[in-house]
């Protein structure tokens, strides 16, 4: 066993991890400077974080893996060689991808797996021990003792009946009794994870991934849990303008937000199931930061054409003084896989990091990465930041 | 002598301070909500301030009053009759307005200056006896012993020589030897207030208004001061805005701001040596809050269609992970003297507290209220923000 | 009989209809100036339209007309006294308005209608000769002898069976066999107008009153009829940009349309039944213009606050030479009821215009005017314009 | 002397040429659609114009070239491996270019230039010759008869004295006098071109390449000349929307356009004099269509980081019915080589059929593709091109 640190992705194949890869090999042979990574800026790099040469990367996933250089074209890496070979070293890494598994994940999702790429089985149970046994394979494998699982799949429909995920029991009491149309894929690889002694995060808003349940796990089994929903484009903009209207008591009438994405997240989302979810998660952060509900919406649209180009219009209809109408608009250009990635190897860092301090369960100070956060309910951008400051100066007094 | 307080405007006849005048009547008599106004809002609402109808207001002015129902219209009050009540209330108000001074206030001011509405005089020391003497006057008449001056004056140009304004001796020498090319009428409205034991706010970026000198005058004559240049439409919008890039390690390469106007402030600011003023102030607060400057730009036009509605655009142009390139475009469509007029209550209330707290010289804790914050290098708004709550809290603490 | 010219509308009590008549008013009594209105400009102003002043309102609604100042107070007249008296003249008119017919108008249109101000019958040819009275009563009483019906009442849902519309003959069936189910109020206001030997307007997106049997009642009655759905704005500068990409060979790759709007017309959209007319006459332009479908959405949703202030945010994602992908967004901040009124009343003295010409039927060369220009497929503001010149062209030349 | 075209740029080593000459032999090698070329589209593709593969590409530079794969990475080709063998093309074309000619070009210019990449004299006559030279040297490698001169060079200062210009007397004693301090290269190489009977184009707003005398030259060595300055961007939006406020009788107040853009055209217009003969050919469009001058600005701002991506924000403000004031925002992004590449050869074609049809002097029917079009006074994008449509009907009709 020696330093190397895994990291296992749900959806390994997709171009979100595939961008998160290119990433960690990118800055770490200088091709690119570390911007997006916060564990490389003041007062985060003071902490030894594991060196991003020390991730072996791997995972699951239900498609084959696509062509990696097509998802970095349209990044801003400008040598073409250098494109290339880092393309090459994904794919070695995409050949050993574990078959994914699709067990009540809907049709959106169960329509895009493809044959010799799922996991088949009807037992809860069995799917659990699979990514169990693929989890110890990937350790002996690499000769690893510490891994990272970070969900990155497509968003799932939303669980009907969530208090079946309120506890250590009731979860076990689902999976004994094999009810299969009461849990989502989400739920099996958190579950898998945290019982592997593995590190687990949530970044989607797939409720099987983030739950009391799980959290009361993760204290049993003495691993840090954090999730959910990353916060990479329009939230992370709300969360930041969201509390200049309230520290100037501004009434907001209407805060109406429009996203159009290309990607194969806006395709899943286009079904109303899958993005009720995304959308739930979206339209938290309003009534906490203001105090109060305004008229408000979150709506989501596939526009092919924009690739992992998302745009948001975001238009916020507000009242000031003496009753006087005003308005504030903004639109987000952003590279979905390009605002993500760097959020996700900083996860894994500070997962690491809570492991070898031998923290466990929810690690509410990771709030400003989440739509979500799970553990506390603080969404302004800035107090969520905050927390991870408090959290860092404690570490960092304590080290000589 | 009783609880009055009086607030002295310098640009009393101003589409501002009838503004602020008007919000103070319509609030008092329940017309509209104090929506705005920050010292109506928790936690802020825990102090006892000065209520509304306790302010006397009153000013001097360069100019006649404009009908000051003009100045109503474009605002959100919807009751015809009462409107025309506040404008009636108003007008009686700047009757009593005391001529200003222009005393080297630059081409542009003294071009919109009327006959019979100006002080004249060549002698710095006649213009600030002048000015105290209708303080005195206006104490008297309105049996006040606690006065709030404000400058809302239209942006003078910049002060060539800065260092004659850095200490309390050497404003002393540019009076006593009558340096008028080095001096601008906001120092003389400021030192007047000041010796005459007023509190002393400076919402414009006039450079006469805030300095070393000043500051060390305040605190002589125990008395607070504040500044500078109220922060109430795109310099509100980017100081919110602009912490996020930082938090999320993301390189701002470009941040362009185009600000178009239709009031008078336009008008002034039309005129390079005014707009000079006030663009830097406007564009301090990038390199404060990134840690280094990006390429930025600040532009102010006057477009006479638009009236008292700013608008701005910005156009963000950032770097992520891997060189990724993206785009935040805002539209800011403020109101501005709705924006800018509680602001001007809430200080006149937090410059009566700490005057009867016995707290003297700058009040750097009024930081978020401001575009160049007097005696704090602070410019994140929630950080600012965090300032006036703790200020806040220590007062509540010690309050039974 | 005199020179007066009737006008009718079904919806007399919206903001539409009351914006309609004060401008009449406004205009007429030189309260401001004719902007918007096409007919008082080069070229169209050569020929004699009936004066505004002579224009004699009235019509039809389900339901109690609001408070007209209510409706006056968001547009741009300042004087108010003016505005006062405007609102007392408008409230005269709309004492006298019809009860409505709400026959099979669904649900949305059904709930806001009011007791008293409906109709209440079963049988179409009962609401049909009541219509009919109603036009008798309104022209004996004002001698009239020239009347304009004018649909502006809110959009009905779609109609399941469109081929019943396609003849007169279709349509005698329908009414005989009384098929309260296919039909719509709409159609029973129209065909009353016409048959009544009005000049028949369809400003909304309502098929009921749009269809190939109306046309040949139209003919066979000899009166002219246009319509559908008025131009007003998003599709209107839609109509003015789609030529610029077909002129350059430009691709659209994808051209997204939100629209966001507070008034009675918002609230009825809300229902998708509602909404999917609206969304349909929108929608078709593109592939006119363009040649080819690209990705497209038109989507309308209701934000109160807004009240009659419409707000569109249009994103245009094109391809242009070598592949490259290039965007053009536009945000269009409109008050509906001000774009739209100066239409209405152009098309009525266009529409009398023709009557006196003894033009009848479908009036194609009124294609700019409306979003499905009845009787030609042409969608180009430009082109559909050059058919309104040419028209006036034609009338001029003859003209001594 | 055999079927192929020359095509000589002024500034060859440009970005600008660059894609052109890639878009040329894409396009013809079926590696990407013609996608912008009006020539390929309904009704132009009709006549026979010269195929894209019978282009020789050439011309002068004043600095050396860059890397051509540079220019190219940032379009939509996708190809690596194509991508780079057509750098090898263009690389090859561009090793033979011609030194340029900076006679009085102004400051800006100047200093971009680089030793060895000028023509150095202080003679008019000399520079002419020298480039006439070029030219000849040109059509004898290459086996040319028919050659397009093109300029794409930086934009000029203004030129004080015009009238110098008017005749083609009054150029010939500029010439004869040697009055450098009035003319400027493009009037050079315009002249040079015109003489040696080549199709001249002026695609810049330099005014040294548009005159009347130039024209009468033109008329008298029997070719066809084009200018001035492309439509490419905010102007061709501008000329596609403006016509729509005119055509319903809207008002437009205020119509300010800021664009942002970081390649070395945004460089050279950095400068005041270099910036205002740009703004002059941008700002000429609004009165012409609307038949008054509304408030309006043009500024063009450098932003490095932006790279050849251009971005314009028009804020359009505008009055309609009953006095209301409502606005019209727009965001355009393109790709400044990509947009004007496919006008250039467009241009080179038409230019090749004028001249095989015997045409000469100012070919006016070509005002769609330019800001400042030269020989009428037609802004309006549709009424330009139905200019264009209607010679492409005669020449058809005459077709057999």
């Amino acid at each position: 066993m020696d330093h190397k640190v895994g990291v296992l992705f749900v959806g390994v194949c997709g171009h979100l991890s595939t961008t998160v890869m290119a990433g960690a090999i990118a800055v770490s042979k200088n091709l690119c400077p570390a911007t997006g990574l916060i564990s490389e800026k003041k007062p985060f790099n003071k902490i030894k974080f594991t060196p991003l040469s020390d991730f072996v990367f791997g995972g699951w996933d239900i498609r084959s893996c696509a062509d990696s250089l097509n998802a970095l074209k349209d990044l801003g890496l400008e040598n073409i060689q250098e494109i290339w070979e880092i393309g090459q070293q994904i794919k070695e890494i995409q050949i050993k991808t574990f078959p994914g598994i699709t067990l009540n994940a809907g049709m959106a999702i169960s329509e895009i797996s493809e044959q010799g790429h799922v996991f088949k089985t009807d037992s809860i149970k069995e799917a659990i021990e699979k990514v169990k046994e693929d989890i110890d394979h990937f350790k002996t494998e690499n000769k690893l003792d510490k891994v990272v699982v970070i969900n990155l799949a497509s968003t799932e429909p939303q669980i009907s009946e969530l208090s079946g995920l309120s506890s250590m029991e009731s979860i076990s009491k689902l999976i004994d009794e094999n009810q299969i149309s009461t849990i989502r894929p989400s739920l099996i690889y958190a579950y898998a994870a945290i019982t592997s002694r593995c590190v687990y995060i949530n970044f989607t808003p797939s409720e099987g991934g983030f739950s009391g349940g799980l959290a009361a796990l993760a204290h049993e089994y003495r691993v840090p849990v954090m999730g959910s929903d990353g916060k990479t484009g329009e939230t992370l903009v709300k969360s930041a303008l969201a509390p200049m209207f309230a520290m100037r008591n501004l009434e907001v009438l209407s805060w109406e937000g429009y996203n159009i994405l290309g990607n194969m997240d806006g395709k899943i989302l286009q079904n109303a199931e899958n993005s009720s979810t995304k959308i739930r998660s979206k339209d938290r952060l309003l009534p906490h930061i203001l105090g109060y509900q305004p008229h408000s919406r979150v709506s989501i649209d596939y526009v092919p054409s924009l690739g992992d180009r998302k745009t948001a219009w975001d238009f916020i209809h507000f009242q000031g003084f003496l009753n006087t109408k005003m308005t504030l608009q903004f639109t987000w250009q952003g590279c979905d896989s390009a605002l993500a990635s760097p959020l996700i190897l900083d996860l894994a860092r500070f997962g690491i990091l809570a492991l070898e301090r031998g923290e466990s369960g929810v690690m509410s100070h990771m709030a400003s990465f989440f739509k979500s956060p799970w553990g506390i309910d603080e969404h302004s951008l800035e107090k969520q930041f905050r927390l991870l400051e408090d959290y860092c100066q404690k570490i960092t007094d304590h080290t000589p």
